[in-house]
């Protein structure tokens, strides 16, 4: 079996391991109090320039998700999400259990929600006479690249980071993939873009050749507050922290997380001109290392012989949108033989 | 600085390095549904003679403790623990924040509790005509070893789950160091008593030459219902789990988890021994791999020029008591070095 | 101002006053353990012909919601209620407080929803591969008559109990003007429906009748273990509990509730024929005693100097769904000034 | 059965029930923004000369403290309380369940703590380098009078606060009993005191003449930020508001609050003097309406056939602490029967 399921199936690349393997027995402070978490921060902080952003490093994004709108959240306040976004439909409501209702915006396939829906939804709450009868809605939630892949432009960014501005909202952005939305085509919101626009965000290290691993940079000073003790609570510090350290360490240097980043999209770009070049329309348009096509269920039952990838969505009665993902570990070899097994059927 | 001050100071033994190296490109899928944990798990369930008890990675121990408790109590009920255990005073009131009081025994600094004081509290409660304006205690919590080291002899175990099961009471066993309560001097409880005594335990591996990891073993089939959900919700879910049971793998084969645990568990005894010889009492009676010398305040300043270890309590102006710990990693001539330093103050 | 804007704008019924009055110098226990409270609750196991129902009086109706929500559910589970149930819009994320989703399922206007939405809800969840990353749908919630005075009949109730027990789901009935829906035009779903189909149920007080008050009815023995406990941990137990149990005895006795009850009904419907009869469109069909025409904004202006209503939803740019309620209380000169007023228009 | 075991046992002081007589037609908005609680508020303003400060009627004790705890806490701060206090012992874990801990401190039999207590809590959390890991202090609850109905000086409450505000700490006062601790024998806080010296602190009606309902006083305007969300999610948010406003509308009026704990006070202290007449030492020194004399067990036993009273601390093998409450209702008539019963024993 040849798997293209998802982008977290093998471990880690090679010299994320090389790393670990070569620190393993360096004694270090626990908890993330040692000096590869502080150089690994310190990077990300050069990178976003953001030099006074702080920096914590967390195991995985559901964790990383309801810790930060825990901590930032008062009880009766809400996170707003796309309808397909992650915290809503596939976190066994986390968020919920940490006390805050997740609200909804409608989106399309892409999985983007826009600053207008959000002023429109706040302006609608604050006109509403028993607003105190309602979750009051504080967050918002978008990631980027979304759950299916899309992308979210500067200038989108920017209208949400306004909108947030003006209507006393925190904007957080979830980027468990974050890297491909650097630099795939079409991307244009870079990292200092993101540290400047947003209260908070995450780099992913899980889906972008880490063994594990999120680095969460928290850009408003007020939001990082008593972080750590919100992060120990709920699970998120690791005993062993600078395993977490190294590893970025690592990733933030010398270009590592963009070109595995790179990579993966280029491999995912040759899936979706295969696919186009078969004709199978994509269920939405993701320049990133996800790729949805829409399959004949006949065509899906064959090729299950050999690959694997998830079921999305049911498109009509004999058609279903299917995802394939890369990553940093895919194999050259395994694309060609998906690509002319496509081909060939 | 050579380091003593905890047992989480260094990464992970090299044979668990390696197999993490060599699976590394293995396809496999997602969330601990993979090969290597069902191997893993059948291991443990073999070493705990409970062929049906169910077994989950998660990655640290604040974690399994909350993730457990929030999964077995309804809202109204608390957990039991001595006022000295690790979710009453060193998880950031995690178990709290999952909306369950932790009520607490007395207990001596060895940090056990008995059957008689679980006994007295449980019938305390029943008998009180305002019980309902009270939280239901309904779960014991024990570690072995105890925070300060301590182990329950098997007679006590026995004892406490008698007192469990008449009571209608929970057991479980946090077992982050579980390795050294199995191997030290006076040991007499195994991973088989635990199985048949306890609801639920676990066996640490962060602390016993894992990178990070704990597996969790449930034996009472009802309180794993639906467990995975609520380990998804709290965090607790590896994205690549296989992680762990690569590592649970490893340490569970061959003897590797107890042979670790006596090498610690013996060069501990080399440190107990240099303490004893000096005429520094210490401050519980440990057999495992923390050992607790109470040391006047001037020699400890001495001592810090060159090695960290734990500050633990204040025992009077003078004298303070500190910990000091050994891991897998612990090298010989760094303890040699203490002892040489410790003879010559 | 003559105000019909809800339900809950004067006291209580004189005999409730009365009784209260009458019962003020007795002697009781506090918490609910008085004779009033027995017996009252006795009254209730006859009419509902449910001999071993637990019966617990709550202080309102949003207490009831979600203490009996997290009295029910396991951390995980969730409760699904229509889009515009009460639960979902109008008690400040209450049910999410106490950690868990509420699933929304769409709704026309009447604010009902089918057992075949219940059915196909739970079965999408089973058979996603991923269930245990999504909440697990565990009780239906649904009020009777919904939020827009509607009311499912019995054939409907009946299929969304069926529905529930072949799902394994809990069946709860909000019913804080149950009374309404006892007796309205069309209503055939007795007390004893209720119970017999139900896991658990309330009979609201506070809008009919009682100074404040409902009566929670746990048919299911199993739900109600221990739920004196949630209760007061809730906030919900009223120290002078007896007050309640008056209450209670006076409405549950001679058919008071549901003379109040047809009382209100009826006033509405003479309202609801006004507006017919002026050519405003009804928003959706409540026979109970909530009427929600459809009116002219230039119209409601002019109401507004002498009435008030409540904003309930912008239809089009020139037409706004207001909500007129009658009570135990309304006068019938207050009823006919109205419709002279609308007839005169 | 002559009632003496709790300040509950009855409805409400005539003067209150004639309001509630006199008003029960008026028709008022809901939720609290009626022209009677704005009235009432107005009034306690004055009482308390803190013309700032937010006052918000709930309907219970133990909801006033649950929801402003909650409202005042971040995930990972605690409340500190008396070993005794109402809050860690006497509402089922309700703090708990909003999720934060409870901190006990030991007291004695007063269930008082001091400034000096709370100073070095605070200094050891913050001096211990693993704070992080340890829920974080931040609310000081006392309740005046106390559980065991001692009563803090003036000086006390003064270096409360103090300590509190050196520390960054809220000072929060429970006064369920608030008017006996005004008006007793040695008190010399008043109402000005505590709104100068707390950030919050409650006025309990229904152990002093209501029906039900406690009146929360905000002075720290921080605190009182939407608060109202709060109150309606943890379900304190009464629909029908006014009940609570026309009720302490009276109770703060010609001095009716004052009067009623007076005649609560006296009463109590003819039975104290009773009890010392007789021998029985006092379990604590309480001034106000609740007495605790130690009683043997055999008296008791007869005492019980004729007068309840609560159970409250076995002292030896044959002799109890019991409690004995006067109320507004208590008749004078019963004290002096009681009294000729224990000189007759």
């Amino acid at each position: 079996m040849i798997r293209f399921e998802s982008d977290y199936l093998e471990g880690a690349l090679p010299e994320v391991m090389q790393a670990l393997a070569e620190t393993n027995f360096v004694q270090t402070p626990g908890y993330g109090e040692d000096e590869y978490c502080a150089a690994a921060a310190e990077k990300i902080r050069e990178k976003c320039a953001a030099p006074d952003a702080a920096v914590h490093f967390l195991i995985g994004g559901t964790q990383v998700n309801f810790t930060f709108i825990a901590a930032a959240l008062r009880p009766h306040q809400a996170a707003i999400a796309a309808e397909s976004g992650h915290i809503a439909v596939h976190e066994s409501g986390s968020v919920e259990a940490t006390g805050h209702k997740v609200i909804t915006l409608p989106c399309g396939p892409e999985g983007k929600i826009s600053a207008a829906q959000v002023r429109s939804l706040v302006e609608a709450h604050w006109a509403d006479a028993t607003h105190e009868h309602q979750p009051q809605p504080r967050l918002v939630y978008i990631s980027q690249p979304t759950e299916n892949g899309a992308i979210y432009s500067l200038a989108e960014i920017e209208a949400l980071s306004r909108a947030c501005r003006e209507k006393g909202l925190i904007f957080f952005i979830d980027g468990a993939r974050l890297g491909t939305a650097l630099v795939c085509p079409g991307a244009d919101a870079g990292l200092r873009d993101l540290a400047r626009l947003a209260d908070a965000f995450y780099i992913g290290g899980t889906k972008l050749g880490a063994l594990f691993g999120e680095a969460l940079v928290i850009t408003n000073a007020e939001l990082n507050r008593d972080f750590r003790y919100i992060e120990k609570q709920r699970g998120g510090m690791l005993a062993k922290g600078r395993l977490l350290g190294v590893q970025f360490g690592v990733l933030m240097s010398g270009g590592l997380y963009e070109r595995t980043a790179e990579r993966e999209v280029a491999l995912a770009w040759r899936l979706r001109r295969a696919f186009e070049a078969k004709g199978w329309p994509l269920y939405c348009d993701s320049p990133t290392n996800q790729q949805f096509p829409i399959v004949p269920d006949a065509v899906l039952a064959r090729l299950a012989e050999k690959y694997s990838f998830s079921d999305w969505a049911r498109v009509d009665e004999n058609h279903r949108a299917v995802r394939f993902c890369t990553s940093w570990a895919t194999r050259e070899e395994d694309v060609e033989a998906l690509i002319a097994d496509i081909e060939a059927l």
